[in-house]
């Protein structure tokens, strides 16, 4: 079964990176792009200024870009993939919706909404049955669900491995982000170089909120966040890709890092087309994962860990996912095959 | 009154840095220089592998290089800065000491001694006392004391500050640290461009007892450690200069972001020739401090903190200074200051 | 005799540099700050995103940002530096030479206008004599001088002080060239970690030519260009600050490395209150200069050379200064100091 | 057909990257590695501290590593790849052609030896005809070949397209070096962070001398060197992997830029299982090759160029080779595959 794709904001870091997962993609042919208005009319090659370390796909390169509204974009276009800065996804993606697309976003608008399911899919696939609410809520026909920001999905996955085992009460996690995730041009070179940034606003808040939407319980209609408490602290450091963090936890049954490392390598894959198995790959060596070695593991969609020990302060690791990959455009790729797999499309 | 300096290790990057540092001061004249066997015999300009943005001052550069044993290095040396490696460091600081001769060290080896003082200045003077315990014990005419580790440093000052108003029981720290924290050599290029490395072997263990045997209390003989528990995750960067560190504590006695800026504002200066003044800067931008705009304030002897909020799991905040200045050849240098001050040159 | 001075474009990268230089200066007082329209009215504190490794001068942070035209600066302004896009120095610039002030300016426009006095003080003193050309063809008050590009800067001082002894022919010079000539958001940090562009648009045009009326001959009311041919192929690297630039030069008097060296160094200095000496800076290592560690010689302001060697392509060295201080707010506050010294304000 | 293949020097910077290119390669099976005395005995992944951003091969892992002599390697090994330090490489490489191995060597010892065949396929592949006069002059059974050095690689296949056409006359050429080319410890990351070295030891002359032979011409048992004149300056640069190259050329006929550009289009492939086709990609857009971007092109094997353009020094141009690929293991693979094909294996 092949579906027809259609990417919203497809110029961006992000959507760079959709188009190269997509390119080749067995079920998934890359049907329409969209941009800002400007760049409306131009091909793809012209609109985009490609930054990956690959070419751009000749299949893709003379496609003619769209403008960003339902009207541009074909009826039979069956799925949806959106990386619009907040803003405009959140008067765009609805529209999208409404007028019958299913859509798997990676802009921030409307994550914590209650009816807007925010998954991993081996994290909480089953909080996709809030579409439904969705649908009777809004009166839609297409969908709207979205993937959590890059930093929280870093983490996540070993979060719930952890926390199936052993309750997680309390996390502190402090992060070395790259600079890919605040887009192209997010990051001048003259902040960056030989230097490091304490703050990227609004990140700490989304990691301690979509940690505990991501970990909740889905009762009925409604998602019963997790009870722990979050505690993020977020860093921008010079590196290109790849997010880098240290976690601790504390948790309801005693484990020993052994426990915990096991917890991590049995933690549960899920079968669908760009998915990684093992979902999480467990380092012995304390200096590892790294971003530059560790972040390409599983075509980037692997979760890495490692240093797991024990402190006075609960168990202690590190945790490392591409960032604009595991952590922006393949997990929105991995949402629309789930929801694929599911009879959403 | 002029003391007359002598230096062991001094070719090492944090030898650089006190040569940088000592070169103009107003006390302390250089009169001898030590490096590894193979440099003996050498001008220091031969020897020294000078890596620093500022010439060699024409006063060193023409200096012999002498052997690091107590025989080579004249008798009416006043005080003696040692930044060797650990190893050598263990064999050879205490034989200048039996030596009769007063040794500021920024080598790790004994710094968690009974009777070695391990002092910051402006945190805790009184340590000091710890020496004549040392001499009785050891049948020393000289003397050993040790400033922390660059990344213990970082931190202290601000815990001491924010320990006095609110009692700290819990500090949770990750550290993001500079190349040169590892000496000229430690960490190669293919290491850490466009990466990060989330492990210093030793360093969080230093962390831990460091900040705690600094926060004790002179009870007689003894320093009683801070009964808080520190638990610290340590990262190298790509930056050059300058350590920054994530910290959240938990208090006895709670307190505002408001109050804890005041209590950082309001951390008590030294006065000694190197000492900044004040203390610690506090800064209103949530981004800042950043390495390479913030390191060098004070000379490279401020510690910086910003940041400061409240969150579930206690105050978190950042702070940062200069590793090889304020956490390395500036903390030898100010401990050296305090020697002379206390009278014990 | 002290000199009431305004800013044009004070908030941008060169901007915060003219005002590190100027805010202790023994002769120039900061009397007006102006910036794109939206800052107007805040202070500097609030316009500028101050970027430079030492706090904002208490002494500027209050001052209000003006409006970027005559009406909004002071008459009794002296001396007024620019450092504006050359789209609006273009428009902005002639307007106030009109209105009677006497601008110094880095900005790109007109450097290369037959009237237009391009002058590095040490290399072509002279050519400010065209100031009564450009009055008499332009009916103006004012004046309008111009410094030259950074990246021209760096080199033409080491080609005057061989020129004038073995008479130059030809130049190859190969750049490398540091993300803040670009300005504060010139470059992002995508575009350069791990990586070097091989193009600076118009900037190898601009070596080609600006260096040949910088090495001219005033005859008469006209410059004549040098009638060397130079080809420049510019490259930008992650660095900071200081550009270093590979030269290969022909001469049509015979030159051993050792003759190039001593007229290297014997390159007259000039006595103004920002002028380093000596000018040039020769290095013995061949593996100097280097950015990072040579590019604050003389507070930024002196050139740095070495790795002087013959080869089948003639003489070949490599030369560096710091970029936004030699190569821009420093040569514009040299220009000033000239124009003082020659009794033009 | 497959070959038997030992690899000398093989935890090394160059070694890994032939493990990576050879682990899955369709003719040749990896049968021993060597490395230094204290590694012998150990595993692969004991020895080797494994620096590239994909796994250790699982077929690799496991492998003893052996002393780097040739009693300790079996008999039955076909082809030896050598990437020994040229100290080494001097003492060992010829011991293992005497024992009767044909050894395809990037070591920089012998390459410009009378009897050494120097060798990219694309460039000069009849030079392996020198084999039979070495074998005589040495009373060798096995044989010695090299590859260049980095540097010259990324530039000589685009000089030869050129020459076939419009005959070379002079070369300038400067390089950006990435920090691989000097191994995995070659360079400390304080070094190069923020920073550029415009010198690097003893590559100026390879790249003068090497391009020299390999552009030359075989006559009879000779090489008669190419009458071109070569001039290189050389530099490193904060870069992971890719050297980039800006090249001027004079030629003896004239070429315009759009007929310099269709020759670098029409360098020849060779039919060989790792050479890429086409051997040169031709960048239109002035900025490119960049080496983040463009290193990976046809597996690392490609050569770019771009920004091909008329100056008065003659034809500029850029060019980007990946170093430890087509710089250096692909370049040693690359020799071995011609080797099999011409059969002398």
């Amino acid at each position: 079964m092949t579906y027809r794709i259609g990417i919203l904001g497809a110029t961006g870091a992000v959507g760079q990176r959709l188009i190269q997962l997509l390119h080749d993609h067995d079920n998934f042919d890359i049907a329409a792009l969209t941009a800002s208005g400007e760049s409306a009319g131009e091909t793809y090659r012209e609109a985009a200024k490609w930054r990956i370390d690959a070419p751009i796909p000749d299949s893709v390169a003379d496609i003619e870009v769209r403008e960003t509204d339902p009207e541009s974009v074909p009826d039979d276009v069956d799925l949806i993939f959106s990386s619009l800065p907040s803003s405009v996804g959140e008067a765009v993606e609805p529209a999208f919706a409404e007028a019958g697309y299913v859509v798997s976003s990676n802009s921030s608008n409307g994550r914590l909404d209650d009816d807007v399911p925010l998954v991993i899919p081996e994290v909480n696939a089953d909080h996709l049955d809030l579409i439904e609410t969705q649908r009777e809520n809004r009166g839609w026909d297409g969908a709207l669900i979205k993937n959590p920001n890059c930093s929280t999905i870093t983490m996540v996955p070993t979060l719930k491995a952890l926390d199936d085992v052993f309750e997680i009460e309390r996390v502190h996690v402090s992060t070395l982000q790259a600079v890919s995730g605040a887009g192209y041009s997010g990051v001048t070179s003259m902040e960056i170089i030989d230097n490091a940034i304490p703050h990227i606003g609004g990140e700490e808040e989304k990691m301690e909120t979509e940690a505990r939407k991501l970990l909740g319980t889905l009762e009925g209609t409604d998602v019963e966040w997790h009870p722990s408490s979050v505690s993020a602290s977020c860093n921008r450091i010079p590196t290109i890709d790849g997010h880098l963090e240290n976690v601790w936890i504390e948790t309801a049954e005693d484990a020993t890092p052994e426990e915990a490392e096991e917890a991590l390598r049995n933690a549960e894959p899920i079968d669908l087309p760009s998915a990684p198995d093992p979902l999480i790959e467990v380092f012995d060596e304390p200096d590892r994962p790294q971003p530059r070695l560790d972040r390409t593991l599983g075509g980037g969609m692997t979760v890495a860990a490692g240093g797991v020990q024990s402190t006075d302060a609960g168990l202690q690791y590190n945790c490392l996912a591409h960032n604009t990959i595991r952590g922006a455009a393949g997990a929105s790729l991995l949402n629309g095959e789930l929801l694929a797999e599911k009879g959403y499309l």
